[in-house]
């Protein structure tokens, strides 16, 4: 755990206009983000980058993109009404409550796989108190799922949830994919959207956060080949992570979820696990769930949700494997994987090394100075030049060339292009300064 | 009103995965939709076509993602809390509830901008029942704004509201944007994301449903300025809207809305109306808000929500231009614009006309028979050769031409490349078939 780094990371997004706490103007909404210009540029090169490579470039994936607030039959039948919960422990004195997972973990106890009644003799054994210094309740389940009424009346028939994952949304669809693309098996239903988690304690920046974007795969597959189509999806997900999204292979572990652990219906799961600041979590996770949600539809809904094999006829429920990536759990990993600081000149200079495919900007162009007609004129027509290559060329003409290229730094782009006067009275040559190793050189503007 | 023709349109949504009800598989969950694989593409290409347009390709607009559950604050500060609500009234009998307004409408009677009371006399006076003809309540106000509650403890000091617009998303980063970026004015901040509304009597397919998808600008400007910045954005919406979204200039109207009709704080609002199969309803509105958010937000935070001018050293609150899309109304358009029927051969030919790059698949390769391995191989390495070049072509191995030329029509693809025996016999051409006229040619698949 580097806190230090956690909280230059957090600093610097804040500063530059990547994360701000939602809400702040009004002291903030615990547990919520909002994404600034350079944070939505990210966020958008990470699901257009996940959605190309798990659906556009395959000819075995369907994408959706249902409501988010469904009927509330969906949490019934998935068993999240019943058990989407966490375990809750009370300041006795304050009333404040608390995750008593969270609180047993920070005072050093591990606290995976526990019952309440497991947890609430941990906290005695190890006298665990509130952050305030009182005595604990008793742990008890406190369900995770927002809820509201839909319609003009507010009773019982009226209840809603937010939906807490975006999985279900798929599964509900799976019958329209079917009827209306006859897809051979195995095939991927895809969804990117919102979920939302009444999370007690929202904590460790966008780590754990009420409100955040998933994108979910559920894959049906015939459950003879169940092993096969697993580890095909966890290759891919190796050369997602390292080829798209740039994360080193050395920060990522594979942790096979021991069957304790697991969900009782998932047969397999393997979570992908990252060197974080804050320690090593939960990235995404690949889970074998078997036919558990197809079956509990057909039971709630009485709708047929078999599969019939195009060749042998043969007919059956498909089994699932599920890769669940979060959008906020990667831009997490990435901007720590990017953060770097250097000593140079007895200075420490501090950039973001995205990779040019996630770069929010790819290029600043700047004049030497700001009241010099000839350079700014030529600046700008160097910068509308470049963007009709790049859709994320900016414009600096602040004519500060040093703050340039530490604000170019921070926010990570890959190479600031300088207009200076040996560009207009020589050669045309512009100067082309490095992010990475902070080097020049010279180059026609039409050839970077 | 076209009513055959939108129902036409909303089957073949459903029929060919476009659009289906939400949660259709438990019966539905009234006033939200689903987006299968064609209808996902379409929502990412508007959303993309309208990111591109007004954010990437301009350098005055900062893109910005708030979380969808804000502080309770922003609600009470921009008047939601109190106001945002619809006419309400109860049929006496079964106590079903309808929007008054929609009850009058559909009996012939305008409705616009009457008071609850107003409403309450023309219902009395021209004998309005409910549409199970029986007798209605007085009419009252229904706050349109999801409730829920944030945190482990359900009482008043928790309850939170799901957004109804984005737009308070923008304003409550306004200061955020100007901190990190150092704007000039005038510029804009726009963003997209899901709404909630609860909708009384949602209708009319996308059209006015509980969940939508919005994408808004709020453009800061000199209030001495803005008649010219409302005109640009105007300018700018034709743009984008014949251009972009392929709209028939005929079909789009302006609405120059009346003072009585207009927000007490907007000194102008152009709505922007098309001629959907439904009738003429608003498509998008352009409103001149003054600096109403921003003095609210000012006087509920405390914050200072001035714009120094860097020239003149100037201090004051900007106006503010919005522009305000939806996903689902602009899809609507698009889609009623894009359904065409033909007399053909004594036959009706259905197809959607999209404009190329709105059009959710490219091309579809398909070989002439599906059982000769040389066509299949052929296919196969066509279909590889353009996906190279297109990141939305299909493959379809069914070896009935005459169905594939019939999918291709109603999910409005371009282009059929068919491999028959004179490409791999003779000279490696395909039959390419043109989706709006039916025609074919002969072509090199890589001239494509």
């Amino acid at each position: 755990m580097n806190s230090d780094r956690m909280e230059q990371i957090v600093s610097l997004a804040k500063r530059r206009g990547f994360i701000w706490q939602g809400s702040d103007v009004y002291g903030g909404m615990r547990g919520t983000w909002d994404y600034g210009p350079l944070g939505v540029a990210l966020k958008h090169k990470i699901m257009q980058e996940w959605w190309s490579f798990w659906v556009e470039e395959r000819s075995d994936m369907y994408g959706v993109d249902a409501a988010i607030i469904m009927n509330p039959k969906v949490w019934q039948a998935s068993g999240h009404v019943a058990t989407f919960s966490d375990p809750l422990v009370e300041d006795l004195k304050t009333g404040e409550r608390y995750r008593a997972d969270h609180l047993l973990k920070d005072s050093g106890v591990n606290a995976e796989g526990l019952s309440n009644e497991q947890l609430t003799a941990k906290i005695k054994e190890y006298g665990v108190k509130s952050p305030n210094g009182n005595e604990l309740s008793e742990v008890r389940n406190f369900n995770m799922m927002f809820q509201t009424n839909v319609g003009a009346v507010v009773n019982d028939n009226s209840v809603a949830y937010l939906r807490p994952e975006t999985a279900q949304g798929i599964f509900t669809n799976y019958k329209n994919v079917v009827d209306s693309f006859y897809p051979d098996l195995p095939f991927g239903i895809a969804q990117q959207g919102k979920a939302f988690r009444n999370e007690i304690s929202p904590r460790d920046f966008v780590f754990r956060s009420r409100e955040f974007e998933q994108m979910e795969i559920e894959y049906f597959v015939n459950p003879n080949n169940w092993q096969q189509d697993f580890d095909s999806l966890l290759s891919s997900t190796y050369k997602f992570l390292t080829e798209k999204m740039g994360l080193n292979a050395n920060d990522i572990h594979e942790l096979d979820v021991p069957e304790e652990d697991r969900a009782h219906y998932s047969k397999k799961t393997i979570d992908i696990e990252f060197d974080y600041p804050i320690g090593r979590e939960e990235l995404m996770g690949i889970a074998y769930r078997t036919d558990f949600d197809l079956s509990n539809i057909a039971r709630v809904s009485g709708k047929n949700m078999e599969y019939v094999d195009k060749n042998s006829k043969e007919k059956f429920i498909p089994h699932v494997i599920e890769p669940s990536f979060g959008v906020e759990r990667l831009l997490m990993a990435i901007l720590s994987t990017a953060y770097t600081e250097v000593q140079e000149d007895g200075k420490t200079r501090t950039y973001l090394k995205f990779p040019d495919n996630l770069a929010p900007i790819s290029i600043i162009v700047a004049p030497l100075l700001k009241n010099k007609p000839a350079l700014v004129e030529k600046a700008k027509e160097v910068y509308n030049q470049l963007r009709k290559k790049y859709n994320n060329v900016s414009l600096d003409m602040s004519g500060k060339i040093g703050k340039v290229y530490a604000k170019a730094d921070e926010i990570g782009v890959p190479k600031v292009v300088v207009i200076d006067f040996d560009t207009i009275e020589k050669d045309g040559q512009v100067s082309v300064r490095n992010r990475d190793d902070a080097s020049q050189i010279r180059q026609k503007a039409d050839e970077i």
